[in-house]
């Protein structure tokens, strides 16, 4: 099983949804599929123009490293050279904090994974949750 | 003026029907901003995961030129080490070929460009006016 | 609303006549547009030959997170593992201190950034906003 | 002897004159020093975002290889691989056309480059040469 296109638009159009009725700076979404590589993104008028390399490096580092923002962050905490190290690997795109989160589908593989950038990471990493429960999958953040 | 997000959806959905009506391979589509930065991106189920890179290739050629694809592809044509010194300029994130179309206001002035890719670079441009002349701005391929 | 050539040129001779005024050390001035490319660039007799880097660098970070520089040091501060991996995102293009200031229009939106290095980061931010303020523009340090 | 940054300024804004006055495109300009490090740039409205990245390599290349832009354009169609090497070990900052013009001293002395881009590359040279002499200077296209 893999994200259509179609689940793909669906996913940011709710999690940017979700921004908009909290009151949140405009979202920036972008979601990938397995192999850490883009299907949609979509950026708001007004929001900052790097807002494309951000969400994919929440996502990618998701994807690549099978292990969501927050336990990427709980790495960075703990052993910031790892994350450092892991960057050098990755040619600098993976960015360990919550807003890039994991979707699983119904046997709990993962498909692919969102990013989110826009406003506080703990509001990102909400966003992203809601697109991803709206396209009917699990998401992981 | 500058491209919304709602136009650059809107081209992108145009683009993608167009070739669909065509009979042609699906299309992956980008919008990038007046500095080369992506609004919005649609890669159809069935494209390859390489997508988003030529696109963004194709369209950030044409912005940071200003100089379309069908143009930068006469270029390298007569001195194909003038394009291939010019992605060293731009860290190799320009690809000189047609589907990377530049998108202007009514003063004619550039405000973004956007890049098609999936069939021929021919189709690819084609697909790109499709959507430029419906969200009702005016196309440079 | 997007800064000038003229305008550009009025923000870096105010910014070095500042900082001539004060007696600092020369300073080194530079001006991006709101994607993030460069208007104009002065470095002054005497200053090191690497300035025009650390300008950029500075104003470069402040448009692509749409944060001036102080923001992102306070950021690089609490979450230094946050700033290595934007960099990372970004080519290693972001430097997150005082200097890094960022450019509005009347109606508040980001038209650009100025980056300033030669004396301290806080004498460097002090100097972009004397030139911004000058130019009839809204600096934001 | 160096080029002050008094001396940069005035090349740049007569080689933009030269151009002006001769209905060219606009014409950005950027200034190096001996080591290749930018003095004085300057993008006029309306010129693409790349600017600066063409520019500074057509002067770059000038600066670090001793040869001005009409030899390394000679060398390159001679030997397309010779360039593309050059380029490899100056991590891709080497644009091998007319534009980029050598500046000597009194003495002969190569003291830096000026890198002109926005119309011919024939023409970008020509502007530079002129902003060169009105500083007193010698230049090499």
């Amino acid at each position: 099983m893999s994200i259509s296109l179609e689940q793909a638009q669906e996913i940011i159009a709710v999690a940017q949804a979700h921004g908009r009725t909290a009151g949140w700076n405009p979202l920036s979404v972008v979601v990938l599929d397995a192999g850490g590589h883009p299907i949609a993104f979509a950026r708001p008028d007004g929001a900052s123009p790097g807002r494309f390399e951000i969400a994919r490096a929440k996502a990618y580092g998701a994807v690549m490293l099978g292990m969501a923002g927050r336990a990427q962050m709980a790495r960075a905490e703990a052993q910031p050279y790892f994350i450092g190290a892991v960057n050098g690997a990755f040619g600098g795109q993976v960015l360990p904090v919550p807003g890039g989160v994991l979707v699983r589908d119904g046997a709990g593989r993962v498909i692919g994974a969102v990013g989110v950038t826009g406003d506080t990471s703990d509001n990102d990493a909400e966003a992203a949750l809601a697109g991803i429960a709206a396209a009917g999958m699990t998401g992981e953040a």
